[in-house]
């Protein structure tokens, strides 16, 4: 049915690559599927205005993509002189995924960039670019224990997120681009390794759907999450 | 335990005054408690560039805030130079919110722009917009119809929206702004008269949410929602 | 002879009504006929760089327009990126008629931004923005009276400003939109209430004006303003 | 009295060059005393989008001051990515004024861009642009008709500016930078050569002034800008 | 000597991958010892607006680096809102360089974009670009033959780029980071396979350099190109 | 056979007018035949952060041409929003070469802004920019010393530039605008008073050059360089 022959419940094959970044001081080369991004965590030792002095630390992110990582060749934003409101939607998302796992008061005044950018998209280059910045960002708090920045990690737990959707009536987990271009509704979901929900969003690009499919949804996005958790915990060598 | 005392599954009063701007082909200003949305639609007769041709319309939106909606003064957008990420993110969702109940080759090659403008901020005023901008859109096809523009009016189902969080650890209805500042949880939702789904998108502020915190805030949205569909069909004159 | 059936010498109906923004120090929505701007008075303890430490005060303006305003759309200036010349020379020109009758050393290092916003424009846009944001800053600086951030009210007098215009060979008060299309010769005056002259400009759209009209025009907006200031007292109560 | 010695109604030299631009189709150095700008007309054969195939020409004008015209640096407006408010301002006065006096129909759809470029400030740079464009002006509207562009020079009239200010208590003309950063009123009139008023602006720069003051300013103007037009003449072979 | 160890006259040791990127006509990802440039080329059946209806083709280069590709993270051009100068220098010397090897006759009016985006940097980042952008460039005009898009290749020669320096008195080939940063002198030389100089940039950073250093680096560099040449001969399998 | 009818190796008239601007502390007029460059040097007590504190100064240089500086009016880049690639490219240039001879050090920490405007084009604007600006350079230094802000003059040598190319095939001198758009190579060079190279840029337009061709413009531009400088030394009564 799926156009890729992906049972509706199966992931793409995700590989988690560490330190995939000669200089940052966390990184990660996520590829699902033929999906990759690169994500990096830059460690620096000052906080947004808004936080100066209060002792605790930020993560923001900023995502982007090759021109041409996707089928035809997109607009280069820096050329174009401002990043798309999609652009800004995701970054915004990330940064949102990755703090709500972290004890930003255990950072110190600490701020940590994730760049996310994405080298190939074939489809849900958000919900990757969450699954492997949270190793980047692992990595990164790693190098600031060894070097005394921080007292211990401040991650409290793990954070992934995968996308589902309604494909020619079927609920299935993981779009491609093919099924993404196609769906009916589209759906993503933040979850945390304890099982807590941090963010969800589904949208029908059609028809509107209803509770049935988007319990539907969730279930296979748990079931789903759990592949990736595990991925991540051998990437940081767990 | 609310601030404003409502009971947890209780709307704010809402009031929509259409016909509020008077060059418009649709308005409709919006009030929910102090929350104040002034909604226009414009009626051009061109498309957007991958529409030529095609036969079909568009409906597209655009959101702001007065620099002094809020409690302190914002900076005005214009001045800036650019719209935020949050700017962007809520008129790209309203845009999407009215497209899911169109039919848009009823609409024959026309292009109608939704500006929902907040007057006065209270929290919710992305929810007010789509429930307000519902309205000035039906006003504005009733005009199309009128002026032959259109055969009949294109709506093919009402669409309003509504948020829910959990606040001191209790699920309610229809934050206004000293509860969104405080919430937890929050999550807006973008139904259909029908019953169906079109939009919704839950965060977590602070912990993660559980399955069952979302259930109660969906189950309160649903009922909530109807309290809105009556106001607009009272609006319209059903 | 006036497309209103208005005699030459008549301003439209004028209405003030402060306060009407529920979260600024100061505000006033004004209506001349049709026209209706909003504007507020926003008080913060700050000066721009060039007044730190000089013990005085600024009070600066911005203008906008709600893209609906008018009787076809206009483009909004934050989605497009800047404001226009237009825009600016209205904001500086409302800035400089306020600051005329400010005694900034009495406000103390206080910026108070002054918004005008449009809600629907028929002609004398900028007019009505000065006279209404009179009535914004006078509430502004009572409010700074009472929290004792200011000994006294730092307005040494009124101001307010009215169009006049050559409209069919006549020269007539307080244009609307249908005579300014159209008006041979369009001036605003900006005056006080104790007789002075703030800010006059006067611009011939067609054939060059001579100095018999140009001294009718102001004859007419002296006796005009009367009417403002009068309207003026009445909203701040005296 | 005055800080360059001048009496109260005298100009300072002016001296007109035209042809001062190797490339252009017009232009004229104009200086005004120590005040010199560089005014130039380019010819176009399209007019903008709202003239198309109406059988009518434009006059727009643009202007500019190298960093470095002024006596502290100014930053450079193409570095800074926008023009300022006041630049924005003095272009739109300066293609008013020209269109004042020009027969628009007897151009055809010919588009004439004036760039006046500031090279030396001294104070009243808007007032030399327009008395130095017309000017270029007339020389490119020669080489119009010389080339059958035009069948003859759609000149209808002579256009010049003056500055006039209240300085130290008494009116004077023609403000040189030392007075008008001292003036408590600071007025320009754009006059033609038949007597007509294009333009005036006068803005109170500290106490407001009365009609008696701009009265005496008026009759300056009109005094000074027989100058200007003679000058004008001279440079044009007249 | 040299921190790398290297003789003076060693290049990096080079690979070239092409068709490295999953979507695009033509790519290569270029590696010279750590620095990694990813060049895709893209094809689009239009031309730049001057050259329409000439019958010739065009080809042009954007540039850009992930923000952490550097040792310190530099600001996201897009998040910025504009191209650094340095940026565009580089990507116009991309597509001069390529430009002089294609015979854009043949390719008709096709316009190719090649993208070079920095994913390592270690010096030499350009000069990079140019020799993996040529055979990405070679990729995608025979995916042009072979879609009958041109009845040939229109490469007519090779171009490759490398850098020398004058690195503590000596005349060094193929800097890397740690030389550059501490170079005297600094050249870059775009070379074709035939012999022919395609640009040459030198500049001193501190002490002017001599004739006898210029012509030292340019044989150094015409050396080292030699390996560059030949690389990219095995990638495109000749 | 040069459309001026020069000899090879022929420099166009050279004047350089030293204090052509009334304002700034340095400044030349530069003539190169028709082409003619305003550079202004001007003094400020502030560096740029990167050097606060280190006891250095810096010189830095901006660059831009009036819009009808050249054939056909060129659109203005403070009202377009930005600089163009070839504006940066080569205001860049200026900054490096004229900090190539200058002892930073005895600057102490003030900074100087070179602006050099192009009043008139004709090909050569680059080089024409800096052997300008280094008189400009050296006026302000002068007035630097006479001020105390230095002990001495930091220059510690002079620096010129010209252009060099190929065209008909002929190796010539110092292109003007009709021999630039034809040539086949261009090249220019920045050279010091006592013979050392600054910078060197030379790109092929068509056809690669080789060794010889660039080896004959060298020596071309070396020779020129002597008119140049001793241009210079008279320009600053040496």
């Amino acid at each position: 049915m799926r156009p890729s022959g992906r049972a509706a419940d199966a992931l793409r094959s995700v590989t988690l690559q560490p330190g995939a970044a000669r200089h940052a001081e966390g990184s990660c080369l996520i590829r699902m599927g033929v999906t990759e991004v690169l994500c990096t965590a830059s460690v620096e030792g000052r906080v947004p205005g808004f936080l100066r002095g209060k002792g605790e630390g930020w993560v923001t992110a900023e995502y982007g993509m090759l021109p041409r990582a996707t089928h035809s060749r997109g607009e280069r934003e820096a050329a174009r002189g401002k990043q798309s409101g999609r652009t800004q939607e995701i970054q915004r998302l990330i940064g949102r995924a990755l703090r709500a796992v972290v004890d930003r008061k255990a950072m110190g005044e600490v701020l940590i960039t994730i760049d996310c950018d994405v080298l190939t998209a074939d489809g849900g280059t958000r919900c990757a670019a969450i699954t492997g910045a949270w190793v980047a960002l692992h990595q990164a708090f790693e190098h600031c224990v060894l070097k005394n920045l921080m007292s211990r990690n401040p991650l409290r737990d793990q954070v992934a997120a995968v996308s589902c959707g309604v494909y020619k009536g079927e609920t299935v987990l993981d779009l491609d681009y093919a099924e993404d271009s196609a769906a009916q509704t589209d759906a993503n979901f933040v979850l945390t390794g304890k099982g807590g929900i941090v963010e969800l969003q589904a949208a029908a690009e059609g028809a509107p759907f209803d509770d049935a499919q988007f319990h539907a949804m969730l279930a296979l996005a748990r079931q789903g999450s759990e592949g990736l958790f595990a991925a991540q915990r051998r990437a940081i060598g767990r």
